[in-house]
């Protein structure tokens, strides 16, 4: 099992605020920010007026579905049907009957590193080899030409493409441009392309996010993963869903789906109510989001050595540090490193590679907390720099 | 993916609800009982005070553990500490871990049949090999001799044994010696024992349940399955749980359930909320289900040629008909057959069997309607069985 680097730190955390520690957690996307009224209030509604909990149906609630349709999707330009929507247990379900769907044991996906880690966990447990293609913090996580693809692509092996777009862990945004040269790979080798758009609403630039789903002739190839825990600020109400125009993906994942029987239902009325969220919360959140990225970037490339590009969706960012080892360094700042008895944690950036060697100096920093917390530790991990035994610099 | 029997008969009942016929849903076990009010108060006291639903820990919420562990282990006689349990997605994750825990691609896992459906799909996702120990209708589903297990076991491929006590679908109580049989069993074969008792508190005899925990010497050995969904009547909460006494089953539980974030946040809401449930209710629920056992099996062995075990536990039976194929009369209820605009749904039997040929002449029946209702659906039943033109007497 993988991604253990990530999780190894969690007891260092425990422990340090088990002794009374306040340990800034820089580490986990878990956003710190109100959900909306109207999802809270429709499961406290549905809750008065019931029975019993019954089960669904196992591609979720015909409300939430045709919500998600017309409420959401065509709102937002992606035109489907419902038929080509179905409700999974969050973004992790989606992205994991995906790849399933998508790859059978001994195939390969091609995944653009750095990438989200529980990519690696669900290939692991499926016997399915990622192949990755490299980018670069140094450029911006730009995605390279189609050959760089070419290279990996292994005829018969590879299944699929996956991609997470605004991209955890890097911020990286894909340009429309992007976009398409992906979408002419795909289909010129018959590929699905996984689409993970579950940060879609987080996207700093005046163009619009471009999704895989309106790429022209791509209708066959693609495979939307999307989730309303970010969107809404609902991360446990676990509803995602998985949406296609292939009949026989979509076949398929009400099969996956039958098996479990049947997604949380107190959280699909929350996904029902969040429907009617006004775009003021939005925008409102939007903006405090882009004034904790310019506080953490600002402040990160005023330290020494620390280099942070910015990044122009979803709330994270991978940074270069002068340090000689970042998981060292992260369970440096939870065992020894505290300020007037606080500290930061980090992820070590080296578990969203899996080119050896690459990462081992950068760390993910998701920018979750409000402004005056976010500069508290900001100057936290500024000195930080200064005491750590391993600095480079 | 198998257990398509099942499911393809959906779009014929829901064709004929569509055409406004109504239909007695004796097929699938969803109870239509009351949930307990502590479960329902519990989710809307939480959501008042709500800022944001995030993430809890992996495993789930302390508070729910440790009520778990505490107010309902400890009280009937199950005695597991906090970290010897986890919280999942109800028990079809519970149970689809055990299986990816004990067992690799390639190996074997024995169940006894009739089993439940979705423990052969989730083999086949696995790659996991079903073996069979047959239990017959007319022996009551008794558990045969253990040269029967000793018969399928495979060295070095066969690494646990499947249980489900109560049994879905065939009602069937494992008594306190077959169990430890079949413990005796695993211990000499170094063989996990999963162990799936989601139908704990349905039990028919004055005899207590006999937990896969308490055999003894097994501590190591078995992996217990659980789940809220029928004890409380909140299926649609989907929460379950994994328990082991063995530590390395329990750190790769965790690992699973870190690749999924978390369970569901509001049913584990409704799930620590369920804990209060007065004893009470649970006396009134049996009660209802004796009724309601007693009314259909006495109706089903009314019928000429029908032969219906009286079940010992859970809310299912599983009874031999006078026809020629179970699928096909399933489906000639839902498509042919109406008496004043009504008909029966049933569950063909061949889908719980993997032994070819075995259960065609058997559906599984599901009491999990009121009385009255119960009552009419036999009438309907025995009208079809009188004009069902494959019928063998």
């Amino acid at each position: 099992m993988p991604a253990s680097a990530i999780r190894k730190l969690v007891p260092f955390s425990d422990k340090a605020e088990a002794e009374g520690i306040k340990v800034y957690h820089l580490n986990v996307g878990a956003p710190d920010i109100k959900s909306p009224d109207c999802a809270i209030n429709a499961v406290v509604d549905k809750c008065k007026n019931m029975h019993h909990l019954s089960y669904t149906n196992s591609a979720g609630l015909m409300e939430l579905r045709k919500g998600m349709v017309e409420k959401y999707y065509k709102k937002i330009g992606i035109d489907v049907e419902v038929p080509e929507l179905l409700i999974d247990v969050a973004g992790s379900e989606a992205f994991a009957v995906a790849m399933q769907i998508a790859a059978d044991k001994g195939d390969e996906i091609i995944v653009i590193e750095p990438f989200y880690t529980n990519y690696q966990t669900f290939a692991f447990l499926n016997g399915i080899t990622l192949r990755t293609v490299h980018t670069d913090i140094r450029q911006g996580f730009d995605i390279p030409g189609i050959e760089e693809f070419e290279k990996v692509y292994n005829p018969g092996k590879t299944k699929a493409v996956l991609i997470s777009n605004p991209c955890n862990p890097s911020g990286k945004l894909f340009s429309k441009q992007e976009m398409l040269q992906i979408g002419e790979f795909c289909r010129k080798h018959d590929l699905f392309l996984i689409s993970d758009e579950v940060y879609r609403e987080f996207c700093y630039t005046d163009e619009p996010h471009f999704s895989a789903m309106n790429i022209p002739g791509c209708e066959q190839n693609v495979i939307l993963v999307d989730s309303v825990s970010k969107r809404y600020n609902l991360c446990g109400a676990r509803i995602g869903c998985i949406v296609s125009h292939n009949k026989d993906v979509m076949a398929a994942a009400l099969k996956f789906a039958q098996s479990r029987l049947c997604p949380p239902v107190l959280g699909q009325y929350a996904s029902i109510g969040a429907l009617d969220t006004p775009q003021s919360y939005f925008d409102a959140v939007k903006e405090e989001y882009i004034r904790r990225r310019d506080t953490a970037v600002e402040a990160l490339n005023a330290m020494p050595g620390v280099f942070a590009p910015k990044p122009l969706g979803a709330f994270y960012t991978v940074v270069e540090l002068p340090i000689d080892n970042a998981e060292n360094f992260a369970k440096w700042l939870l065992t020894e490193f505290r300020i007037d008895g606080e500290t930061v944690m980090v992820t070590p950036a080296a578990s969203f590679y899996r080119t050896p060697g690459c990462g081992l100096n950068q760390v993910r920093i998701a920018y979750v907390l409000e402004v005056p917390l976010l500069k508290r530790a900001m100057a936290i991990l500024a000195e930080a720099l200064k005491a750590y035994p391993g600095r480079t610099i």
